[in-house]
């Protein structure tokens, strides 16, 4: 079922989203190739068009492919002591995922209810970032832990603001799917009642 | 391009991801086809698939569709002086996202980086939520502005937990694709530094 996408040339599979959502995995092993420039128009592009609280799009992408910067900031992922997250080191390109000020009707919204909406936005839009990954035959992984601190100086990004997650792609050294382990739908799925 | 997909025999349109992000959208308006269960069991089973944080699935999903019930719990999103969300009132179907206890490390690395991991965990899912709809001809609307004691209340869930979201789901009235209005990818992207 390969094909060309109708528009840009690149080739994609036509996969359902089913399948989709199954090839998206978390990447934790990287190849040498680099990342064409076209796909990750195509990658943001999906980004940009995701859905967020009263059309907030509380979000800045900083892709860092220069190797130099990359390697320092693929550093900040790297625990000191347990060294998890090494794998970002292999990877040719890292995008910190930056929070920007939601707007005021978020805002208060989210005030009033006690809910940080921005926060579920930012899952939406990295996963926009990992699914449109998944299917132009990249892998990706969202980091969560990392020098906060250090990634902040090392992009120039104003201190007041947050980097939620990074997120590492590239192609992966293995196209061997893994079998997703998760909770069997009766745990997480009821009718009528909790 | 219209399609049966491998499994199931539900009818979908094989669409790249590209086209399924443009084709969904905040549908405020539905029409009075039920859902078939197996459209939403497809759509679960999308859900279930989800990446989360430490692979926590810190969520549970509470499906509405008993007409009296439905009717009252689209009735905690209606405010009352305003009256938005009225059109909740019109969808077929109501899901109820229950935030449930991440796993310890989730929480414990959210607590020591200052995130909260699983509202992140709670976008990315009622996304493949609200993609895997668009796929199967279905609209979807993510609501995060009701009375969440009374939704808890008639759901019968404990008084603990919270309902980040509730999700509208139904045939829409009209298949006619609004514009997406976004910034541009000049405000959103840049590269090796902020």
């Amino acid at each position: 079922m390969a094909r060309f996408a109708q528009e840009g040339g690149l080739f994609t599979e036509c996969m359902d989203f089913h399948k989709l959502v199954q090839v998206r995995d978390s990447c934790r092993k990287y190849d040498t190739r680099p990342v064409e420039k076209e796909k990750i128009d195509r990658i943001l592009e999906a980004c940009r068009l995701a859905p967020s609280a009263c059309n907030s799009q509380p979000w800045k992408f900083v892709v860092v492919d220069e190797p130099g910067l990359r390697d320092q900031l693929a550093g900040t992922t790297v625990g000191p002591m347990l060294k998890f997250n090494r794998f970002c080191l292999q990877a040719p390109v890292m995008v910190a995922l930056v929070a920007e000020p939601p707007s005021w009707l978020s805002k208060i919204g989210g005030k009033v209810k006690d809910k940080d909406f921005y926060l579920m936005d930012i899952g939406i839009v990295a996963e926009h970032l990992c699914l449109q990954a998944a299917e132009l035959g990249l892998g990706s992984c969202m980091i969560g832990w990392f020098d906060e601190k250090k990634a902040r100086q090392l992009l120039h990004i104003p201190s007041g603001k947050r980097i939620p997650l990074m997120i590492s792609l590239g192609y992966p050294a293995s196209d061997k799917q893994r079998k997703k382990i998760r909770k069997p739908m009766s745990e997480m799925v009821s009718y009528n009642r909790y």
